[in-house]
């Protein structure tokens, strides 16, 4: 399937159980339930990411075993009517049972949604506020798409992650990395790339954010990657500007889940 | 001032109190709230246009009586501070004590949006789902835009309100009532005029959708409004898809209040 939420009211993708008991509310938890209604058996799913609490999705892609004699176009029909307003499951195909959309991933296209020169109230987001972060800073765009070029390429991200990690390899590849402006006081940070680290997005983002509003320079960029050093790149940004837009697999991988790979050219 | 805010979380426009004397939270007193702080007097305001539970603003004109030397650009920065994230000032100006936004309105625009042929989940809104009404059905924009013309004009809409009305008359002028295609099925509608009747924008809309889906011909508009009768009229349609853009007032009216009377095209 490939799922699209408005992550503002949810605790992220991954089903947990807070330590008082409190039920909190999952994407996959409220998927797997209209899952199991339409398809009325044991239902676990599988995410290709799994974001963080506050964090949007136009393109994450999920699986789950089942046994199953529906057509996917009806699945669709069925899976939507049982959920909520804020999650959506735009397509749905038969895979190989031997697809694993984690292991099979080759690269995630995220975006990062910034309303900068905020310090001036009517440049602050009213109706789309739930979509972007903001900074009270007017940030120099040319600046900070002089410094995402540094990113492209293999790195050791782990000053770009928090501290307890628990990766093995903190190695990553960045493919795309660059700053767009959309309107007028809003830019969007487009980043793909072939994995990354928790956190890795926000903190890119945040470390940008320093660039434009004149405080790191573009060139300081490579050095600060290269220190691994936590406390030289910028702050973790808020969830609510992030998005999964799009998942990646390997070419022998069927049909339809391909359009996940499409941009955010339709909201 | 004017100002704009997102209605999805308040009780409408006007201060009231709960019959179980809860606290519902409505932009009145939110906005009196911010202005009292900034001020340090007692505050009342008025707002020109009453909008119900639900329904949006980005053009509400309101004022208020108080005793003051702070310049307007200084007091736009300081009720911003106190407002909350879903309601915005975007403008403030003196104006002659005599002027009134309600008596001295001379026509106020609405849009009601709304996406249409949602039996396919894949057209329902999902990140802009507060602000779009939907349907099911896939609605003919062509004969809409022909059955909106008949409302233009002087008319009794006795039959486009609520049966208790209160109203001394129920005869109107529309000015502006057309019916645009802004994405792939989601249209607005644009409606201008003298003055409305209670929920009579979202009843003109709930008949403009009963001609797009086929059930009211645009030719029998006339007829329906001639009848005065509630029952010939479509559904009242949810809050969620109305939106007050602007209010026009007399030409007398200082300045920057004529900003209100720009259309929506920025968000």
């Amino acid at each position: 399937m490939i799922v699209a939420y408005d992550g503002t009211d949810f605790h992220g993708w991954q089903k947990q159980v807070h330590p008082d008991r409190r039920y909190l509310r999952t994407v996959q938890d409220v998927l797997e339930k209209a899952v199991v209604k339409v398809m009325r058996q044991p239902i676990i799913l599988t995410g290709a990411s799994r974001t963080d609490s506050g964090v949007h999705a136009r393109g994450q892609v999920v699986t789950f075993d089942a046994k199953n004699e529906i057509p996917p176009d009806k699945l669709i029909l069925g899976f939507n009517s049982w959920l909520p307003d804020d999650v959506q499951v735009r397509a749905v195909d038969v895979v190989d049972n031997k697809f694993n959309p984690i292991n099979h991933c080759t690269s995630k296209g995220y975006t990062y949604s910034l309303a900068h020169g905020c310090s001036n109230p009517l440049r602050k987001p009213l109706f789309d506020r739930h979509f972007h972060a903001f900074t009270a800073y007017a940030l120099d765009i040319e600046k900070m798409q002089e410094a995402a070029k540094h990113f492209l390429g293999e790195h050791d991200f782990a000053g770009f992650t928090k501290l307890n990690h628990g990766r093995k390899t903190t190695v990553r590849r960045i493919d795309t990395c660059e700053v767009c402006k959309t309107e007028e006081w809003k830019i969007i940070i487009n980043i793909a790339g072939a994995g990354f680290l928790w956190n890795m997005v926000r903190i890119i983002a945040g470390t940008l954010l320093e660039v434009g509003r004149g405080y790191t320079s573009p060139d300081a960029i490579p050095e600060i990657i290269a220190s691994c050093d936590r406390r030289r790149a910028g702050k973790t940004m808020p969830a609510q500007g992030l998005s999964l837009e799009w998942v990646a697999f390997d070419d022998q991988l069927p049909n339809k889940l391909a359009i996940s790979k499409k941009p955010c050219s339709e909201k």
